[in-house]
C-alpha cells in the first residue's frame, strides 16, 4: 500500500514536495510565519486599485514574484459608482471559494484521490441599510455566506465529501470569515 | 452654507445621486437587500479561477455588467503552488483596503472635503502551523491585519482622520473581517 509519504504528484499537486515542506516546517516552525501585503491607491469616487506582490515567509522575503498582481474595485452604478471593478465585498466571495478549492486539491493529493472537477458558487446576503447608516439594527457586512461545491473524482461520495470537510477545517479564509480577526487602522495625514 | 442635500459632485462621487439614493432607500428599505455572487473553477493544483458578474439589488437582477470579472488564485512555489495568482488570503487584504477607500471618498464628498490622495498598505500576519495541521494552538487564519492610510485633502488633520473613522464605522468588509459571518458549505458529488 502506498503511504502518504510516498504518494506521487496528483491533481497538479507536487505531493512529494508538499510532504517535504511539512517535514521542513516540523523541524523549524519559524518557517511557518508569513506576512502577506497589499497596497491600494484611490483613483476617483469609489474606484480604487490594489497591488499585491511582496510577502515574507519561510524565513525570507519572497523573490519569485516579478510583477504586481493588480485589482480594481468599484461600486456599480446602482450604488453610485462606475462599475470599474467588483465591489470590495465580492472579493471576499472569491477568497473563500479559492481557499477551499486549493485545500480540496491538496487534501485529495495527500489522500490519493484523483479529482475530475471542483466547482463552486458563493452567495453573500447583505442589507445595505447598515452601511448606508439607515438602521442601527442592521450589520454593515454580510449576514450570511453560502458556498456550494460540485466535486467529482475517483472516490466514493463519502470520501469526496471528506475532502471538502478537511479543507474547510484547515481553511485560512474560512477561519477569518467565520471567526473574525483583529484589524487596526492607522492614519497619516498631509 | 451648503447643506449636505445640495452638495455638488466631488472626488468623482456623484453626491446628488448619492443623497437621492439614500432618500429612495429610506422610502423603500427593501431596495437595500443585495445578494452578491462568485463562481469558481478548479484548474490544477492550488490554481483556480473565480468569475464575478451577476448580483441582485435595488429590487432586481443587475443588467449593467456585460462581462465577467475573473480572478486567478494560487499558492506561491514556497507553498507548493505555481504562483499563477495571489493566495486567497491576499484578496482579503485587497478587499479591506478597497472597502475603506471607497467609503472615505463617499464620506469626503458628503462632508464637502476635496481629497488629493488616499493610499494604503495592508499587512496580514499568519502562522501556517495552523493550516498545515502542525499545531492545534495556532489558528488557521490571520492573527492580525494592519491597515495604514495616507490621506491628504483640503481639510484639517482632524477632519481627514474623521473621514477614515466614519468609513471604518460603516465598512462592510471591516465588519465581516472583525466580527465574522456565518458561512455554510454544501457539497454535491458526481
Amino acid at each position: 500500500m502506498t503511504t502518504s509519504k510516498t504518494r506521487p504528484a496528483l491533481n497538479g499537486v507536487d505531493t512529494p514536495t508538499l510532504f517535504a515542506t511539512l517535514d521542513a516546517v516540523k523541524a523549524n516552525p519559524e518557517l511557518a510565519k508569513f506576512q502577506f501585503r497589499a497596497t491600494n491607491q484611490w483613483l476617483s469616487g469609489t474606484h480604487n486599485r490594489s497591488a499585491i506582490r511582496g510577502f515574507f515567509g519561510a524565513g525570507q522575503e519572497d523573490t519569485t514574484r516579478t510583477a504586481d498582481f493588480t485589482y480594481d474595485a468599484d461600486h456599480p452604478a446602482v450604488l453610485v459608482g462606475n462599475g470599474n471593478g467588483p465591489t470590495p465585498v465580492e472579493f471576499l466571495l472569491h477568497a473563500i471559494a479559492a481557499c477551499l478549492t486549493a485545500g480540496i486539491a491538496n487534501v485529495a493529493a495527500a489522500r490519493g484521490v484523483t479529482l475530475r472537477e471542483v466547482s463552486s458558487t458563493v452567495e453573500g446576503d447583505i442589507d445595505l441599510l447598515g452601511i448606508l447608516g439607515l438602521s442601527d439594527r442592521v450589520r454593515n457586512g454580510y449576514q450570511a455566506i453560502r458556498v456550494s461545491f460540485r466535486i467529482s473524482g475517483d472516490a466514493p461520495e463519502d470520501v469526496l465529501r471528506g475532502l471538502v470537510e478537511q479543507s474547510r477545517a484547515r481553511s485560512a479564509v474560512y477561519d477569518v470569515l467565520t471567526n473574525g480577526v483583529p484589524v487596526t487602522v492607522d492614519v497619516t495625514t498631509g
